[in-house]
């Protein structure tokens, strides 16, 4: 499979003129190889060349990590008197034109353009983006296990107590499940109480939940490398008429914006077809950020479900719906689920209720 | 306190004639802030002109993270359809020589570069490694709290049954614990049992671990936002000559790199002095990294206790002195404790008992 991704990636390089490909910490350098910097200070890093062999420079104490993959690439430990950045650059010769991993730390990047100033170095997007951005059936089915994962969690919080409870102490909740679940790490677990769901980025705080508060629960990891994320509501007692309102459209708006999720759509369509249904409602204003962002193996990726994006969906494609409605020291709501395009039809990840479930 | 702290980056760039500093993800930003970017793909991006004022450039769903600091910064969110790199351009101006935070992501730095083609692009640590390098007497504080945590853990670990748990298992409960004693996050925990702790930076399995064997913890976090980390020895069992032999020597090592991380010492020289212990013990082959790294807000920071590291250790410097003996297919040993360097002596932070813990 990796050896087969390379070939792929070997002939984007060839497209995108692109010489030589640099991955380190971040997604591409799983994708393309099963192995996954560590993120420090000592440099990891994959060289590509277009023509060559392609090798990964590890710090020697962190080589016993790694399975070498014959055919696929070499590993070379530095040693820590040694300088990992003039290991890379002998590896990449005489390129000119360098595609560098996303998620590299701009010292490495700053290093290698030190030592290779005649190179042009460029986003390894170009690269990787195209191959990453479409999953083939084992990445959906890995995220489908993902996603069901969550799903049970969520569907257990609607039996758990939430009133007396601090927002930290359901973060912690949501993390242990997700690790008892089988992911090998919870990427975020954002849970928001009252006025706090206002703000969607919400860091958990030893705030005390109250009833008669909504309380908001976004969470995600990374099982066998797929990333899962969903959004459930969660209400202490029967919620009022405003929060129920406002819940209903946001039903309807991530509704449609799952249904207009098909092949061919635009991104920025999707993103339309969820953000028409909340400004119909008067709530246009309320949805502060995108409908959705594309999932893999990075928490966040390509395609976004945004304004301004023209790319068509294409079959593969996976995605977060999220619409959102966020009153100023009020209430939050969001609703989110992970959506695959085929050619069938969009295909929804996560199946737990989607209800404002009334909790204790 | 970051009113101040800016002050002193703002001399520090006159200093280093850096025109314009930027801070994103990674630790320089809560130090001057105390703010932490997300590590995500929507930029926060703090921007220090020399003489102007500073502005956190943030997404808009993530500005109600923030408070804003009067005379420290203010925030600027952007929008989802906006460019961020051309807010950031704007602050900077027609500054041409530009400081980047070292975790700042590689497409955010390529970005800047083709938006800001005259500037030159330099680490931010020629501004903020002199301040970061040496703690105050709080920070001191905050990394003694933070190391009494993980103290109180590595107890309670030695009247723990390790013998038919999995590595994954033991793993679990040093996070667990972590985060019971405050920690708002567990950065790692390495638990590799027998010939896996030839692995210096091992993976938790799902290996068992069995009467007989050596088990080596060594885990971290952070509390307030400054990092703990510690590594302690267990044994299931009474040990064998060989690893009571290994582990004697290093004892001895550890306590001699202790002993020698004064005042006006070279880091270099530290890293020696525990280094000969092994090396006249037989085991200088087996002793395969640097003897320590810095910390503070970052897990691993200057100043680097490794050979080629001239740097004379200066009151308020931390780092740790984590000597080990890597036996492939055999076994592995470290013992590792965080030493603040004071004119009185080196503090060492980490108070549990250092001997080879013999466990069930």
């Amino acid at each position: 499979m990796h050896a087969a991704r390379l070939e792929r990636a070997r002939a984007r390089m060839d497209e995108a003129g692109i010489d030589a490909l640099l991955c380190s910490v971040g997604p591409d350098l799983p994708y393309l190889t099963g192995y996954e910097a560590m993120p420090l200070e000592r440099l990891t890093m994959l060289v590509v060349p277009r023509d060559g062999d392609a090798v990964l420079v590890v710090p020697r104490l962190e080589a016993p990590r790694v399975e070498e993959q014959p055919g696929v690439f070499t590993v070379e430990p530095w040693d820590e008197t040694e300088d990992p950045i003039a290991r890379v650059v002998a590896h990449v010769g005489p390129a000119r034109s360098i595609g560098i991993g996303d998620h590299t730390w701009a010292r490495f990047v700053l290093a290698l353009q030190d030592a290779l100033p005649d190179a042009r170095f460029r986003s390894a997007t170009a690269v990787t983006g195209p191959l990453r951005v479409v999953k083939d059936a084992a990445e959906i089915e890995a995220l489908r296990a993902a996603a069901h994962v969550v799903d049970e969690i969520a569907i257990a919080m609607r039996a758990q107590p939430f009133a007396g409870r601090t927002e930290r102490d359901v973060h912690r909740e949501l993390v242990e499940r997700m690790l008892d679940g089988g992911h090998q790490r919870a990427n975020f677990a954002i849970v928001a109480g009252g006025p706090n769901a206002a703000s969607p980025h919400h860091e958990p705080t030893d705030r005390v939940i109250s009833p008669g508060e909504v309380v908001l629960c976004d969470f995600g990891g990374t099982r066998h490398g797929y990333c899962s994320d969903i959004t459930r509501m969660f209400h202490v007692g029967e919620p009022p008429a405003d929060v129920c309102d406002a819940y209903a459209a946001l039903v309807v708006a991530q509704e449609a914006g799952v249904a207009a999720a098909t092949v061919g759509t635009a991104c920025e369509t999707v993103d339309a077809a969820a953000r028409r249904v909340l400004t119909e409602a008067g709530l246009g204003d309320a949805f502060v950020h995108r409908t959705g962002h594309g999932i893999g193996m990075d928490a966040h990726e390509d395609p976004y479900v945004v304004e301004g994006n023209a790319t068509p969906i294409v079959a593969g494609h996976a995605f977060s719906i999220e619409p959102g409605v966020y009153l100023t020291n009020r209430f939050g709501l969001r609703l989110e689920d992970i959506v695959v395009a085929a050619e069938a039809g969009p295909d929804r990840l996560n199946r737990a209720p989607r209800d404002l479930a009334v909790v204790g």
